[in-house]
């Protein structure tokens, strides 16, 4: 296995093991390159009273797959972070009659800057978008305020 | 039972038979005076990684509780509609350690003039506020634009 594949199940792992409602959901990475998460969820567990996908279900895998973009980058440059999200805004522009897949490809720049904050602060927040798409047009629209501190020693 | 009663446990049920997330978040109305509903949902099955609510269970327990909102207003006037969420926005002040309860007051006269339209037109949009306290302070902040249309013939 590569390591992104390493930390693609790990981010997978965390989420079942720590979030009761992402095993719920039964959410899981879909592919990693560096740089775009995708996450995916299986419509089953997550449709609505319209059998398409539910409005809490596609906001949570928006949430956490921004939440998983952080994560991966911190533990590819070995660093350890509490990450939550502050604030967040979400567009419904169209119904997912299918799998949930989201993505998310942080600005790699303000990504950079971010965690080099971090390193002397102890503190960083950053804008992320995220994506999920129904056939070939965009369903949902996700920007999310994430911040992250180091764990008080 | 009150009419208030027996509709709020038809909510209840609504959600857990039609939202597989909505049963696995434990979700039930807590409350409603003809006016303001409020909902709630156990910390264990809502809990995040940190030991405190997740933000896509905070996020759910208010898109719900404003979509329960509305068809209470549509079935207390024997109105049928197809309630989706269609934006919205959230801010995360505090972390919620207990359980998740939210509220949701409408505003009478734009939620009136809604149903009013919907009458004649079958279709409204409303925007809704929903809140969520931890201890006497308060923890999330949420505004949603929800748009009813009756089902098609």
């Amino acid at each position: 296995m590569t390591d992104h594949a390493i930390l693609c199940d790990e981010l997978t792992a965390t989420w079942h093991r720590d979030i009761p409602l992402a095993a719920a959901m039964s959410i899981g990475v879909a592919s990693f390159d560096g740089r775009t998460l995708a996450a995916r969820a299986p419509l089953p567990p997550n449709r609505n009273i319209h059998g398409t996908a539910f409005a809490g279900s596609l906001y949570s895998i928006c949430v956490l797959t921004g939440w998983g973009a952080i994560w991966l980058a911190l533990r590819e440059q070995a660093l350890n972070g509490l990450i939550v999200v502050a604030a967040s805004d979400i567009q419904y522009r169209k119904g997912v009659a299918g799998d949930l897949v989201c993505s998310c490809t942080p600005d790699a720049s303000a990504l950079q800057s971010g965690l080099e904050l971090f390193r002397t602060t102890r503190r960083m927040s950053i804008e992320l978008g995220c994506t999920i798409d129904s056939g070939d047009k965009r369903a949902v629209t996700f920007k999310g305020k994430y911040v992250v501190h180091a764990p008080h020693a």
